[in-house]
């Protein structure tokens, strides 16, 4: 008999029909009701034993994780909180699991408690659930993007220019530690080296993408980032990824525009497609928010939030107005900010973004037109020859989701730039040529994926939204 | 005006509406047509310049790369090969590009040559179609798993574990070279490094995988995945993107169902949707097979080749099997093969693949039940002891396509294994976990994505189809 999966049989009324299903047992309660899941949806399956017509031993290894393979009859259910159920005819046990040993056991588990356990902490509820919607997440962004003529552009992950400057870099390397060639002058040898010189692990995959939208127009990556960076936070990973879209002939508006488009049209799909899954994580924000004293609770909840970004527009302040309210703002004034807010050029903190964002405005919003010389080289300078065209997406309770800018097409005032910063030229001569032959103004931006996974799913800790989280002092798994 | 994509321009038939068009000039001919391309398609379209009233300096910056933005009116075409075409109103040059410095001239240049300038070789016919066409191939990919119920999973890049046995490793570190410090007996002190423990790029998501089809019952990865070996043929990468699919409760001829369920789709997704850019190759291909000599050109063009794999069974054949048709095979008696197969046990060269499917069975091939010593530890044994379920997909031209199989879900037959191979049991303790907790039968695969993209285009050399190939003394841009 074929197998179906948990959420087909959920979904079915055809009633009485022989039904075969596989997977792990979740409770098993009163030496009879199996609630059974099989990874498909976050919903279980009730399975009814007939447990004086079962053998002892067997009813005795139906515990908590083992898998079983049961096949029996879909009834209409009797019980409340289902309306199907299956009256088990034959169950037997592929996998035991032994009570004593298994670590998820069907209680309440602290998040510390599962990081440790990553290889099992998916078969919980709330993982399964974050998972899923992580999955449906990056198939939302692919949609996008592919429905809007964008294609998709593999970066390369080993990297052997490190001027991308967008934060510490993690060294690949073929030699055994402290035991690489040195030259003549006691320099380390990189030409024995696998790729013949320095590499590196990516921080982003910009600078290539650009010369690809100088040809394809619309493309964007979507793949795993690096920074080997000590920040032991709940929003920073060693290995992320990253969706960093680049369009030809787009300006810094067209920017802006598409980063709101394509976030709404991503969160929009998961209230579409991971009802269930979202139920579940709007209850457990809720129940979790009952914790906390009344002023740290959030005045949403989770789908409300997410509908409140779909159908609102997304503030847009020049980084000069935003100074301004920050300036004039009461935790200024009362000196509770830790730097405080005096004068024109300082970078943003994070206690300033939120701010603007949770307090102020109380939507997402996007600031552009920083001052140049706390942004990257590549960024299009104004013609007041101190901003750049740069943006920030800022989420409440996430801080920057997105960085993006224009570019810098103009190759005589990039080359100045460069200059400056020291970043010597042949360095990025692949990248300079995208200005020398047919340049034109183009935009884009990258948006840390596990940022957004955080916010749709409405967890606090980054590491919690990614399979196996990479951070100082851990790689296990 | 809003600016339409050149795609959307030659599939209109509003004629005399005004349009804004912006894009690369590909050629300028008769000081009058500009066939221009915006990447959105392989096609161009053709912009007719009113030159008599156009001014002489700006006729002479219309050159092969330079950026251009044009309005015009659409027009029906007199002229062959289009349909509609854009009288020009109004050109500006947005960036130029000297004809003398240009690489990228309208004349055939060596895959050789353009490999070297990879950052503008995208902005060819050959390229931009290739890139075009591996875009849709990999959302194929994702629409095709996320249709029939698998969840996309991140495994890990970075891995504390090297006991997957896949292939030689890089090594990721933040140590300075030759300058790790080192404990008392004079050993690199790893817990100083950034993990605190030798990390490597992964050459396989598969463990980790397993742990969540353990959970969520059907899986998949697409990501990066790492080989530090020295090959420099045109079928290997150091840095390629690999899709692995996890099945929970799959056997092995559920995961050949998969493997070739899976292929026949991606490769319909492409000749449904990628018709230009294939037509574009298919010709490319014929032009390529007229200079070779009339034995070596292919039987099939790329479409028709395309077609045969969607529309036909893969062939399956045992391990045995194909020992026994190899062992009878004329070259093998006119000992025309490197490697002479003369008994049960050998593994299976290129040669020999090549033999099976090329020659002998003319399709893909499917070849199961391996012995069981030169395959991986994680395989499932047969009842034989000798064999184990493990599959390859072989295709014509390209070899190994997919290596799969159904994993061992005995805990003492895999422990066994292990201690015979010395895999420690402590560095797999996680993925012993599952075999320990509600094990059962599953399976999986994994397909290199690049070899897709090789069968799908038609070219010949794997650096061809990834837009920055890394490779032995390579890692430019």
């Amino acid at each position: 008999m074929k197998r179906s999966s948990v959420k087909d049989l959920l979904q079915s009324d055809k009633f009485l029909q022989e039904v075969h299903v596989k997977g792990w047992v979740r409770t098993f309660r009163s030496n009879r009701f199996i609630a059974l899941n099989d990874g498909s949806t976050i919903n279980n399956i009730q399975c009814v034993v007939d447990f004086e017509n079962t053998d002892e031993t067997l009813l005795k290894r139906i515990n908590t994780g083992a898998a079983v393979s049961i096949q029996g009859t879909l009834v209409e259910s009797q019980g409340k909180g289902q309306t199907v159920e299956v009256q088990v005819k034959n169950l037997e046990i592929l996998g035991d699991s032994n009570p004593d040993e298994y670590p998820i056991q069907p209680k309440k588990h602290s998040l510390e408690f599962l990081r440790e356990n990553a290889h099992l902490r998916v078969r919980t509820n709330t993982f399964s659930a974050v998972m899923r919607l992580r999955s449906a997440l990056s198939f939302a962004v692919h949609q996008y993007f592919q429905q809007n003529g964008f294609y998709y552009v593999n970066t390369p992950i080993i990297t052997g220019s490190d001027a991308e400057g967008a934060g510490e870099m993690f060294k690949v390397t073929q030699f055994e530690a402290n035991k690489a060639p040195v030259n003549e002058e006691g320099e380390i040898d990189y030409s024995k080296d696998f790729f013949g010189k320095e590499t590196n692990l990516t921080v982003s995959g910009q600078l290539e993408g650009e010369t690809y939208a100088m040809a394809l127009g619309k493309i964007y990556t979507f793949g795993p980032t690096f920074r080997a960076e000590n920040s032991n936070t709940t929003r920073h990973l060693a290995e992320f990824w990253m969706i960093e879209p680049e369009v030809a002939f787009n300006d810094l508006d067209a920017n802006m525009d598409l980063s709101e488009d394509f976030i709404k049209y991503v969160l929009q799909y998961v209230l579409d497609n991971c009802k269930d899954d979202l139920a579940f994580l709007d209850n457990r924000l809720a129940q979790e928010e009952k914790t906390k004293p009344q002023a740290q609770r959030s005045e949403m909840g989770l789908i409300e939030k997410l509908r409140f970004v779909v159908d609102n527009n997304f503030k847009r302040v020049s980084y000069t107005e935003a100074i301004d309210i920050l300036r004039n703002s009461k935790p200024n004034k009362k000196k509770k900010f830790q730097f405080p807010v005096n004068e024109w050029g300082v970078d943003l903190q994070s206690e300033h973004e939120r701010y603007l964002v949770e307090k102020h405005f109380k939507c997402p919003v996007i600031l552009f037109d920083y001052p140049a010389n706390i942004k990257a080289f590549y960024m299009r300078l104004n013609e007041d020859g101190k901003t750049v065209r740069a943006m920030d997406v800022l989420f409440p309770g996430i801080g920057e989701m997105v960085g993006g800018s224009e570019r810098e097409e103009r190759l005589d005032v990039l080359k100045e730039k460069m200059a400056e910063l020291n970043i010597p030229e042949e360095e990025l001569w692949w990248y300079l040529d995208t200005r020398k032959f047919g340049t034109a103004v183009h935009s884009g931006f990258g948006l840390g994926f596990e940022r957004l996974v955080l916010f749709a799913t409405g967890m606090s800790n980054i590491r919690d939204v990614i399979p196996f989280p990479r951070t100082p002092q851990n790689a296990e798994f």
